[in-house]
């Protein structure tokens, strides 16, 4: 699939405003990894698609995540915000073809990292924390630290997300946990 | 071992302020086992010893990680503050022949907490963190509701520890996290 197939694909299954938003991810990732490197054609397809899930009805991701095997169970125990990433990559595989391993885990670990990230992974990670349409003041002090250290910001994005939950009291995944120490003991 | 041998044991195991500390945990302890059970004795127990090893020197009680294999090695990976709840209870079974597991168990996570806490852990864990002599408004915080809900006080005494600690980039132990999600998801 090429870049123009992908947009088109998206700008179809995505509301005007999470397109604009996924647009600016591109565009965030793009500079990320003219400045850190990575694979750049499978870093912006994965930047493209990251939302392809979005507006899939929970229930049906539920089912999905209950059918198939590479999908973790426990993902039925969290915010139902993060299934559109991990669910998606199943998505972008099976509808869209896409088979490539660097894509597909650029797409599953954007919302929650994971330990042991990928370059690609954490350059879409970052882009979507920090693309301009972001304006609380967390998202900036990421940009700031993403203009020197890649691993700073993402340390930052996570931390900033822990405390988030925290303060609400929502359970928080444990890959993103494992992020965060990841990210800390480097 | 009884009480009275108990309180002497630590009284000359720790600084003065760090035995005012204890005598304030245990008190705690005791008014949050009259309220919500758990076993009294056991309690009050772990409640004098939960700081047997605070002085203990770091490297020794790492020693004693690396050798001792019922001891989890990923504690080497994290910040000294952890080592004196895990190593101390393993001292507290060695040295003064305590081998109740509910006594043991509630000074090995009097620190982290862990999922699925038991009664006995929760209210060693809580008196510590809510004794009168913890002045940050987040303890004051915690101290309220564990007039009502001892479950909600330890998800408050989690939700501020893993604040804390993110706020300062430190690392958070998997046992705090798995605890923290544990309390959410009652």
């Amino acid at each position: 699939m090429n870049e123009k197939k992908a947009f088109e694909t998206v700008r179809h299954s995505l509301k005007p405003r999470r397109f604009e938003h996924t647009e600016r991810v591109v565009e965030q990732a793009t500079k990320l990894a003219e400045k850190y490197g990575g694979d750049f054609k499978k870093i912006r397809m994965a930047a493209i698609l990251h939302d392809y899930a979005k507006y899939r009805p929970t229930e049906e991701m539920r089912q999905k995540v209950m059918k198939n095997s590479t999908l973790p169970m426990r993902l039925l125990d969290y915010g139902d915000e993060l299934l559109h990433s991990f669910v998606g990559a199943v998505y972008v595989k099976e509808e869209l073809d896409i088979k490539d391993e660097v894509i597909l885990s650029a797409i599953r670990y954007h919302t929650t990292g994971r330990a042991g990230m990928t370059l690609e992974e954490k350059i879409v990670f970052l882009a979507d924390y920090i693309e301009p349409g972001r304006t609380f003041p967390e998202a900036a002090e990421a940009r700031k630290l993403a203009e020197d250290d890649l691993d700073l910001a993402c340390l930052a994005s996570l931390k900033n997300t822990i405390i988030h939950l925290s303060n609400k009291s929502l359970a928080i995944y444990p890959d993103t946990f494992e992020a965060y120490n990841d990210f800390v003991n480097k």
